[in-house]
């Protein structure tokens, strides 16, 4: 990973995962390592958008999950649930899009970066919202200082390091 | 795939791959037949934000190439070169991260929809700004009538569908 200073705003060191993604060994590791610590029982990818998008649609690939983009606002032609939260630099909504969650499926949340877990929440109630399972939040990194587990409580986090 | 009438706007019919990507089965079949046709040299996927993540991803993980994610301005901590295009709905930018493309690397353009071809052509031309070599244009859907094969012209462009 490339740390760079200053980015989105000063004062924040943002942990860049693009050198990771673009070996294709290390996206393998990385997508493996995520696999490792997932529900077997798993079904389905809840994959946030957009750098969720490449380690979800990874994981569903290579593990046999459907994948299930949580996307952005006005980006779904159809749209099942939609939630708005607030994030570490503002504030966000996601939505779901119409039927790809079925009810009982089970479901991990799968993202880059967990902060103050304001995502991932969000991601979780989108998915139960739908009648699905959250088996649990799976992140290549965790920012523990930003209090996202607590956020999180009761749910199943996983990630790969934290910083 | 589902067809989404009156999306983005009022007029066109939008084919969604939400269900596709929903289904493992699907998805690994997409993602493959996508393979099947991709220069055999080929050593990253440029993948454009946001649903050629989805399915560059996949790509990437399953038959090991590096993923490069062409990105909408703002995003990128680290920008290497920058585009501006025109496309269907308006205008847009996209951006190549720093580094992530080596010169003479051979590299194929990822994304869902193949339409005025504006999207595609600006991806190439930052994978070749970056010293890359463009080994084709890979979508799962082509619009033939929007002309982006003529944008396109002298690239090796493969559609899994045409409508």
């Amino acid at each position: 990973m490339r740390e760079v200073p200053d980015f989105p705003r000063p004062g924040v060191v943002f942990r860049d995962l693009t050198p990771v993604l673009a070996d294709p060994d290390a996206l393998r590791a990385v997508v493996d390592a995520l696999q490792d610590k997932i529900d077997p029982d798993t079904q389905v990818v809840a994959a946030v958008e957009s750098r969720g998008f490449l380690l979800g649609a990874a994981l569903g690939y290579g593990w046999r999950y459907g994948v299930v983009p949580l996307r952005k606002p006005g980006k779904l032609p159809a749209v099942s649930h939609r939630v708005s939260y607030a994030l570490e630099y503002g504030e966000a909504t996601l939505e779901l899009p119409e039927g790809a969650v079925q009810p009982g499926q089970r479901v991990v949340v799968v993202d880059d970066v967990l902060a103050t877990g304001g995502t991932a929440a969000a991601a979780c109630s989108l998915v139960e919202a739908a009648g699905g399972v959250v088996t649990g939040v799976s992140v290549v990194l965790e920012i523990p200082a930003l209090g996202g587990r607590e956020l999180l409580a009761g749910r199943d986090v996983s990630a790969l390091l934290a910083v």
